[in-house]
């Protein structure tokens, strides 16, 4: 036996015990021929104390003179409580001490490349190459239980609710849509490749049709995409479902619960800003926020003054009104916080909406004595009216203004809207806000004037069938398509599927898909939806995504006990690497001569 | 909303209220005007009824008599008790019916390729290629169904016994020993390539270095061998399992545990044969049972008789043992079961030794009589008695024999054994016995008088470092390495890892592999062993494997909601598939000529 507890259950209660203990060495102090060992383990730290004095062998002593940071110890010795005055209550285990009677060593260890605490400053590379190291630090740990214990919540969550685990294939076909496959070469068929799925869409629509009517799965998914911060390279999880017999609503019904009780039980310290999660189409989102994933922990909508600037003095707004733009504003509400932006501050969000393509970046300043800036002298009593009676301006607010484009003032406005926020700490980290964006535009058109799907080819769009007539506008087709918006991220994203087979080939009519092509490229869902579908929807959270605001990570790498680097490699085990020529022959493939640049 | 009720859920509670069902038409009667529609989802089936004179609406009427099997309608109608003598018992809605007020069709069907019924008797290509209809077949839905339910009892019994779950990476670095990597060309990485994990092996010893402490994970697992009935092609799945600071016996008050709790709770109609699971070492396990998997629900075991026949007057087993081979026997219990066999069984049984490299089949039959046998007049009556000492034969019992090299004659009548066993129902299939399979041989001795490892490198041996001392016998030395049978099956295997880097080194220096070469193949957890290494060991269940003897299949395909066919492929989705050259190029990789053979 080589522990009778472990390093963090050991209190007063277990005074007078003798007990085995096996650890790393966390540090040692020698104080005067007695030698001070803590003792660390997954559970906590124990001391341990070598006192020639009270039965430690001289064998053992000897041991523990020898020791270094991070071996591995094994220990028998009496609990007894540590000396008044010398307990520690930030431990469990703070109470007592080990008295070593017998000790011996594992496993020695060299000098690691970090520190072993929960305040390394060793950067990432070096954490990464090492993870075995980096996993005993308390922090990078508890990520790694927390996403167990997520793990656990969510798959509970969903069988409680009556959907069904399935197990859908790693290995599968490649799919002419979305993002770059994985492949794997195929030993037994000479030329063929497998694929890795981007997501198991075409299996759970599949297993709708197959009667599963309730599905989840914590999903593996691959694909072939240059690595971020908010996306990991390689392999990333989503929590996967899909429904039977359902509309719109009824998958709200379970996303919306599920988002509440994770955060409820998973981050009880964390708040709901809104229990009932607001709901925007993507137009209202872009027009609002200027983007389809808000961040609606704070407000700073937009309004949009389009009418009252049409006949303004100050022509660039007038200007964007008559070229068929819009002019919008938002108030920022120093009054609440820090107050007026300083002159530095303002050329800070300046610069943001610079690099977004505005020109400049307009805006009034509120003081106590009223309204302050460069274009009020262009504007009229109405038109100031006008902005107050919708903001309600108190000194130290400010109104920023964007005229021109909509899709570009919208961006403008979004990306500055979220600079402030960054800069003037205008959330509550502990604040979790989600939003529904619904109705998103099924198509979009094309630089040479044909239409491409702008999101999910296989969504019903509102007013199902009909909505494909002849002479219909293609844009002005929306899918019933949603995604779900926390803190700025989409965390969610899902459909009504289109289940007819004479819609589903419409709808690829519109981008120059004939029925020939769909069959040949979606050939399982073609082939299946010829016998009995049901009307089916569904979602994938983002699983990693979530985890990483819930944990108030912005590198997703933080999140994965063995993460890959941020070129795609795993530095500890070596990989991608070269392979040699016979496996290579095996499997009927050889690697192209490297062209220079 | 599509639904206010499940087909498998209106009973006489019901009776009375307006309900709305969706589901697929299983199957049409016409009674003079009224017709009977059964409709049927994941969760039953209900009888509905139309009929004009009961409120359907002519549409409605109009729509059933368009009805064919599989399409899925939408019924809206009023729930009523059936007339008497027509319930079904079978059914749990067999009291009630739905009379038809308003009907619509979502989907319509084609013919199915094959009836969607509990009995189908299609060939397995046809099912697998239209797998979604499979699907809505009972006995295929359920097994997918308990496979969700084994998922979530796994994962739960292991996380409350204090495992953590960790997903380890499936894309990672090929491995140099075991089976053959599938592989993945990198795009970013020009000429290098991930290979996908055959198990978590080397990722779960990391996680001990970590200080992970105990880890699980229901882990998907890549080899790329020929598929066979028991092996699923491409990807299957591992509950795999590692802990730190133990020694075999706590691994094993792990396994057991959960091996049973298993059992009784997916299981419960099923009965172990033993509780605690019996222990064999390898050695014994060849000797007795002629497998490193015995099937033990049944006994036959072999019993050594070459001391009584070492001078005997049968030449045959005299001549074995002189040449320092072995007297085997074993005794068949047909006076429990159906007597004494055939002329025809006995000639079946010697075929199968025959096929497995024994000349032929001695045996002697036990009559009412006495014995009979063509070799008696061989024996003595002290070779009589110590037979019958021994196995107390009854009449209608039955003593077969193998004599020659060990090896051969434990394998001649382990298949000899379980042929018997298949051919005359010795075992209850209702019954199951595990067994421990300990003390595997470290080494092979191969042709050219050199050393290979027989099993796991990384097992610590017995005797720990010592093993490897000068001059010991490679042969001689057995690893704390360990496999669980269960019903003839390998169901687990695992071990104590050797967690000494200087032993690890002499362990590959008995197969000619130096430290260099160690690290180069085996780097990462060459680099983790110098910094504190806990001792550590585990195991891995074949999960698919134990739930195939769970649901008493004997095709491992069967246990997949989307099961690769026999020749790798995936028939439904067309996998795997050529890919178009430009994909390739982006990868780095041509495919080779195809040689003619």
């Amino acid at each position: 036996m080589h522990r009778s507890h472990t390093c963090g259950e050991l209190t007063a209660k277990n005074i007078g015990q003798t007990v085995t203990l096996s650890a790393w060495v966390a540090n040692r102090r020698d104080h005067g021929g007695v030698i001070f060992i803590d003792m660390r383990d997954r559970y906590g730290i124990t001391q341990t104390v070598y006192d020639p004095e009270c039965g430690a062998t001289p064998e053992s002593i000897r041991l523990a003179e020898s020791y270094r940071s991070e071996y591995v110890v094994k220990v028998t010795g009496l609990v007894r409580a540590r000396p008044d005055g010398q307990n520690n209550d930030k431990l469990v285990t703070g109470d007592i001490e080990v008295v070593v009677h017998h000790a011996e060593i594992f496993s020695e260890s060299k000098l690691p490349p970090f520190e072993i605490d929960d305040f390394s400053q060793a950067n990432e590379e070096i954490r990464l190459k090492h993870r075995y190291l980096d996993l005993r630090r308390k922090p990078v740990f508890e990520t790694i239980e927390f996403r167990a214990r997520m793990n656990r919540f969510t798959r509970d969550w969903f069988s409680d609710h009556g959907f069904l685990e399935v197990q859908t294939p790693i290995f599968t076909a490649s799919s002419p849509e979305g993002a770059r496959d994985f492949l794997i070469p195929s030993r037994l068929h000479h030329g063929k490749f497998y694929a890795l799925p981007q997501a198991p869409q075409q299996y759970k629509q599949l297993l709708m049709v197959g009667g599963v009517d309730k599905y989840f799965q914590i999903a593996p998914c691959f694909r072939d995409e240059d690595p971020r911060a908010d996306r990991h390279s390689c392999e990333f999880y989503q929590i996967d479902c899909e429904m039977s017999f359902v509309e719109q609503e009824d998958i709200f019904e379970v996303a919306e619960p599920f988002a509440r009780d994770l955060i409820a039980n998973m981050v009880p310290h964390k708040r709901l800003k809104s229990v009932v999660f607001p709901r925007y189409t993507h137009s209202e989102s872009i027009d609002t926020f200027g983007s389809d994933k808000p961040d609606v922990r704070f407000d700073m909508h937009f309004e949009d003054f389009g009418e009252d600037f049409r006949d303004s003095g100050f022509s660039v707004f007038a200007q964007a009104v008559r070229d068929g733009g819009v002019v919008k504003a938002m108030k920022y509400e120093g009054s609440k916080g820090k107050g007026i932006m300083s002159r530095s501050e303002i050329d800070t969000m300046t610069a943001v909406a610079q690099a977004e393509g505005a020109k400049g970046l307009a805006y009034i300043i509120y003081e106590a004595e009223g309204p302050r800036s460069p274009i009020l002298k262009f504007f009229t009593g109405n038109e100031l009216a006008a902005l107050e009676a919708r903001f309600a301006p108190k000194p130290g607010d400010m109104i920023f203004f964007g005229a021109g484009e909509r899709k570009l003032v919208c961006k403008v406005l979004g990306k500055v809207r979220l600079a402030m926020r960054d800069a003037f700490g205008l959330v509550d980290k502990n604040e979790i806000a989600f939003a529904w964006i619904t109705d998103f535009p099924m198509y979009e058109l094309k630089d040479d004037g044909t239409y491409d799907f702008e999101h999910n080819p296989f969504s019903m769009p509102h007013g199902g069938v009909d909505a494909f007539k002849e002479g219909v506008d293609p844009l002005s087709i929306y899918g019933c398509q949603y995604d779900l918006a926390c803190n700025g991220y989409e965390v969610l994203s899902g459909s009504v599927r289109n289940h007819n087979i004479a819609a589903l080939v419409k709808a690829f009519e519109i981008v120059g898909k004939g029925e020939e092509e769909v069959k040949a490229k979606f050939g399982a869902v073609y082939n299946a939806f010829q016998y009995g579908v049901p009307p089916h929807g569904g979602f994938a959270f983002g699983f990693d995504r979530l985890l990483m605001i819930l944990k108030d990570e912005t590198n997703i790498r933080e999140i994965y006990a063995f993460p890959k680097s941020g070129k795609a490699e795993d530095t500890m085990m070596e990989a991608p690497t070269a392979i040699d020529e016979k496996q290579l022959r095996e499997l009927h493939i050889k690697v192209r001569e490297h062209k220079a640049k």
